[in-house]
């Protein structure tokens, strides 16, 4: 028999891996809260750009207590509920179990393990996907997918990460196994960070940045912070990552970024696990960011405002 | 005889200043735009919290070909207008006349004096004030109003100065003279730099972003990179004064800025001056701006959308 997984938070990232690990067969459990309801009678609902499907009967859960213990428990609430942690996981992680998280930022693995404690293994999972909730239970997948994965607290390839990425590319999501996770965390800190953070304080698609030359100065100066404060702990970032990710952004599609999203819709934004934990990472290292601040500091302000 | 003075845009602040001087008696004449149809004809009206006051006539001209050449010439334009200085001002000045530009920011008498060349002596005037232009010709001056007078290209109080100080006072009009023009400018940046870009890119008034923690050390930041600047160039502010700035702004009723202003009214911004020119100064004497310089790129960014 497979792994059994469980989905702790099953939105647009959650709902549409976990409902993938499911249609192959594996044994898959989903928190949710508020379509708990919902989900537990219609199931749910896939509209992806690699074909629609449904699942009508899933395991859905409102409370972690009613839940099995799982091989796998997979992570993908917003890391503004991490402070929701010290309840969900214990009850459902099993003896040499595995937790991955599908979160943004920095700062997230060592949160899990001063939570799970020893003898638990923690990947990080970072997802290059384009999907919305569209209602409860309904999840549009609009674009990409792939899920660079990499073993928390240890370098290279581990036999865990092989085993998960046999599952999910099972399952048809396409995984990149990654050596180094802090590496591929700050790597992708270098879009997140500009294009989430302007994206609401200029309140502008990717496009439009991209399109105006103060625009895309702002953007690669913060990116060039992001790499000097990733260099501060020798994770080396070369320039033509820097040159490759702004002509990316370039030939994307005009793309409102997640925390464009939150903000408009009056949601928290993550603004300490994708601006603050690497501001202050860099801090610690003594390496200045000073944009990187300021901007992490006008999405304090505006957050602050936006109730 | 008195002074004769030209007023060169006849808005929140020439039109308010000139109309005093003209008050008691001395001879001005107003340039004029859009308003000048209606000024020629009505006047101009000032409610003050100092007293109201009508002028029925005044010298009002839309052209400066058809206007005298006066003592003293004011400059009381926008700099987003400075382009059209060229023109101006060399029909309006007399051999051996003198210069007021009451204008804000950075590298104003500079381009002024490659205009008006050597023998014409430039004094600068920085207006602490609140007045509002609220129809042609109606101009409504809210609080404050005095002037810090000093001379372009010499230290110290000169005869010029105190010739132009008398004329003022005797008008009611609060003059202080200073000594150093550049360190009076750069101290008026302090304020001017944190408080007019942040309430554009955070669409907020002096009280919401010193409420807020993050705003308050955005503009404390600012204020330092400012101060940096400014030492770059030997010119000492201490630290006490951007304290008291802060503690000042606290103090003060909450104020939606000039730029925020023009802002809101789709009007020009005067981003070279406040920004572009302190930030390109600092940058020719070595000194780190990272925050001025993304407030300033922010500011080009909206102001491009905000059409």
């Amino acid at each position: 028999m497979g792994r059994s997984y469980a989905v702790v938070g099953t939105g647009a990232i959650g709902g549409f891996y976990g409902s993938l690990l499911q249609k192959i067969g594996l044994e898959v459990h989903f928190l949710l809260h508020r379509d708990y309801e919902h989900v537990k009678q219609h199931g749910l609902a896939i509209s992806s750009i690699n074909g629609d499907f449904t699942l009508p009967q899933v395991n859905a859960y409102n409370n972690v207590k009613d839940m099995p213990r799982c091989d796998v428990v997979i992570i993908a609430l917003k890391t503004t509920q991490n402070h929701l942690l010290p309840d969900l996981l214990p009850p459902l992680i099993k003896q040499g179990g595995i937790v991955l998280t599908l979160q943004n930022g920095l700062g997230i693995e060592p949160e899990i393990a001063s939570v799970v404690g020893e003898n638990i293994e923690i990947l990080g999972g970072l997802c290059f996907i384009c999907s919305n909730k569209i209602s409860p239970g309904k999840i549009h997948h609009i674009d990409y997918g792939q899920i660079q994965l990499a073993a928390y607290g240890t370098e290279g390839i581990t036999n865990t990460m092989r085993q998960i990425a046999a599952d999910f590319e099972q399952a048809s999501i396409p995984i990149q196994m990654e050596e180094n996770l802090m590496l591929t965390r700050w790597k992708k800190l270098v879009w997140n960070i500009p294009f989430n953070g302007l994206s609401v304080v200029l309140n502008a698609k990717t496009d439009a940045i991209m399109a105006d030359l103060h625009g895309r100065k702002m953007a690669e100066q913060l990116m060039r912070e992001v790499v000097a404060a990733a260099a501060g702990y020798g994770l080396e970032i070369k320039e033509s990552f820097i040159q490759q990710r702004l002509e990316d952004t370039v030939k994307m599609k005009p793309y409102l970024t997640s925390m464009k999203l939150d903000y408009d819709c009056h949601h928290p934004m993550e603004i300490e696990a994708i601006f603050g934990n690497p501001m202050r990472a860099a801090q610690q290292v003594s390496v200045p960011v000073p944009q990187m601040t300021m901007l992490y500091q006008q999405l304090k302000f505006l957050e602050a405002r936006n109730w």
